[in-house]
């Protein structure tokens, strides 16, 4: 669905570092990411920074990028949340390793809503305990 | 249901830092947190490597402790699966910030599988539309 050059961006606000060491973490399963940003919300950081922070970014943003949060109704996600009714991007919230991946795959076909939807389930599928799993084999 | 000397472990596997910096993300929001082991499978590390270094720790955990890696089938939760198959630990998958946090308010009056079936339903109803939940506002 996009070329190259057009697309969509994949922002990241977490907490803290956390956000910047997940993308590392991806990058270690599928190489190098182009046109990732991770914001962090530092201790004493005011909000007001951050959404300064992440415009610099978004105002230029292609269309149907996308904001990727930690926990719902925080700093970071209410920072997200300027954004998804200034731009209507999704934003999504929960994120963890196997939804940045799908993030990444499926980057190239989708976008907007139905982006947001592999992602979440990506995220729903991911969450397993193993040890039942190893049990039932 | 556990005094604070015999209160379980929290081990996280993960590929990187991430399990690290998603601690110290944690702890922004929760305070400090004792007890909490994070091993990083960097890259060109050995498994057997990981194995030791989490062995080290795991072998001296109490009961009820729980593995928290970030995606199924990479090397942090085949890691992980060995203590599965040896101890019984739960070990579970698709780590996020809200299981971390559900983790941790929980690991006092719980234990094995309530703890891991509490950490996996917050996982659950973490991963969220923002955008979604705006509009239908």
């Amino acid at each position: 669905m996009h070329d190259v050059e057009n697309r969509p961006w994949i922002l990241i606000i977490t907490h803290g570092q956390f956000g910047k060491e997940l993308l590392n973490s991806c990058e270690m399963v599928l190489g190098k990411m182009e046109n990732v940003y991770c914001f962090s919300l530092l201790v004493g950081m005011p909000p007001e920074q951050l959404i300064e922070n992440v415009a610099a970014v978004m105002d230029s943003a292609p269309a149907h990028s996308i904001i990727l949060t930690d926990i719902y109704a925080g700093t970071p996600s209410n920072v997200a949340a300027v954004f998804a009714k200034k731009k209507q991007c999704p934003v999504i919230c929960g994120l963890n390793l196997p939804m940045l991946i799908e993030a990444e795959m499926s980057r190239a076909e989708t976008g907007g809503d139905e982006w947001a939807k592999r992602i979440i389930d990506a995220g729903n599928e991911s969450i397993k305990n193993i040890t039942r799993i190893i049990n039932e084999r």
